[in-house]
């Protein structure tokens, strides 16, 4: 796709159906930034190769501009309707896939999502970082290593996630806690880190927009599976951004934002100890999950 | 790229790079508009082989999602920022092209422009639609023909141009007479128009926003050729939306939109003539144009 098309061949520069990708990139100054000029040819010639393939009426051009139109009017300083767009046509997932290929052995990356928080409030390991008491108890445990299996210790693990109801604390502002369900927590010298919480549960994307809309028109539901976010770093590697996800979640299959990898799905059990459910000042039954993520150096 | 992936050919439906259209593709519902399926595939191979032709930087994403909100916010009432970007691709004049595949002999079309403006005053030939009496007089003379050069009567057209300021009246409310250099003419039993204006002049399409920038980071500038608008139509043929074009523009072979076809490139001639100018009300020397439109049968 990406020859450069030659000027000569475009006969004074009118327009032509035939030619029409050549006549709009012929026009690109030769001063212009090399990056965006690769960006922009890519991006003109898939655009009229789509429009070639797809013959639009006149009425499906207008809604494709209705649509756009929409979808950014939707989008403020909470709402950001574009992202949510390219969320659900796999496009944030495939960004993300090129800009973390890791070499064999790290922990596999998903998207951030909208609803990471700086300056989560810094735990000992062991601290339960829900706040009200609401949910399934949960203790997540695991280490930190290298992609040899090396313990790495005084790596930072940023924690998030919703609640049992599928809600974020920043979606329920008078509702949770401010900071519920959020940590920042540092592995021991083997590497460890240790955590208490409660299993979160699947929730829907907005779907009250546009993207909601076109969702609908795919035949595609709105949800996510359940998961717990994070983001491990560590000096001298390269920091991930990932998810885990519960193994008997209904969506798991089917995320909207298609942000599920296999290597990902964790083993969350439940557990039946009421001896050891004291100990962590949990009810009984409790669930628990171990995990360890593997690092790849810078 | 139109052929359907196979669901089974993507274990889980689990994202993965190297099949990452085909897992956004088999989530479609069978039971879904056939036409926006047809659609949608093409745009989701399109805009997954453009990201992997490109590989964009987490941060070229986020470049594109902050361009395209901001053309978004762009956009109100009076300002269509996405046709904007829609007409400075090319997509405008190749969605116009794939609409108007025209039997040979067919004046061909253009893009219609957002200054168009309905319930234009009708007037009988011979009018002058110039309001104001500002410009350089101009004398339009043509004839509607069908394609094998047969005059067609009662054919109607609607017309529209800016001054000799660059500027349409809806751009001007105030300072032009509202209808300036607007109107319905319809021609005789020998398929005959005529009426009275002013040379137009170039002009910039409005590039105060994200869409100019563009432009200028391309190293294009904004300026549309001088041009008239005309949509023709007749009683059992397909309407015409097209500009004639003055030869003498500079901006001729670099239209920002794309909007000229050398067909449309017009004969405007100056005329030194005071007794003919006396006749018309015209200041000496004016300029006279000639022009035949075409028209296929439905």
């Amino acid at each position: 796709m990406a020859s450069t098309p030659k000027a000569a061949d475009v006969p004074q520069g009118y327009f032509a159906e035939d030619v029409s990708d050549e006549v709009v990139l012929a026009r690109m100054a030769e001063s212009m930034d090399p990056r965006l000029r690769h960006v922009m040819t890519a991006v003109v010639k898939h655009l009229h190769a789509l429009v070639k393939e797809v013959e639009p009426t006149q009425q499906e051009w207008e809604q494709a501009i209705s649509f756009l139109t929409e979808t950014g009017h939707m989008c403020n300083e909470w709402r950001q309707e574009f992202i949510l767009l390219s969320d659900i046509l796999g496009v944030s997932m495939l960004v993300d896939a090129i800009n973390n290929r890791k070499p064999s052995g790290a922990t596999e990356t998903t998207v951030l999502g909208p609803f990471h928080v700086s300056g989560a409030p810094r735990y000992p390991n062991g601290a339960n970082i829900c706040l009200d008491g609401k949910g399934e108890p949960l203790l997540v445990t695991g280490r930190v290593t290298n992609t040899d299996g090396q313990p790495i210790a005084n790596a930072l693990l940023d924690v998030w996630q919703a609640n049992d109801e599928g809600f974020y604390d920043v979606q329920q502002k008078g509702v949770q806690p401010d900071m519920n369900l959020r940590g920042l927590f540092t592995t021991d010298a083997d590497g460890r880190f240790w955590f208490r919480s409660v299993k979160p549960r699947f929730y829907a994307i907005p779907d009250d927009g546009p993207v909601g809309q076109l969702l609908g028109q795919l035949g595609r539901h709105p949800y996510r599976p359940a998961h717990i976010h994070f983001i491990v770093g560590a000096d001298g590697y390269e920091p991930i951004t990932t998810h885990l996800f519960t193994p008997d979640c209904p969506y798991l299959t089917s995320d909207a934002v298609f942000g599920v990898k296999e290597t990902l799905i964790a083993d969350f059990r439940p557990v039946d100890d009421p001896e050891r459910a004291t100990e962590l000042g949990f009810t009984n039954p409790f669930v628990t999950v171990n995990w360890d993520f593997a690092l790849a150096r810078r």
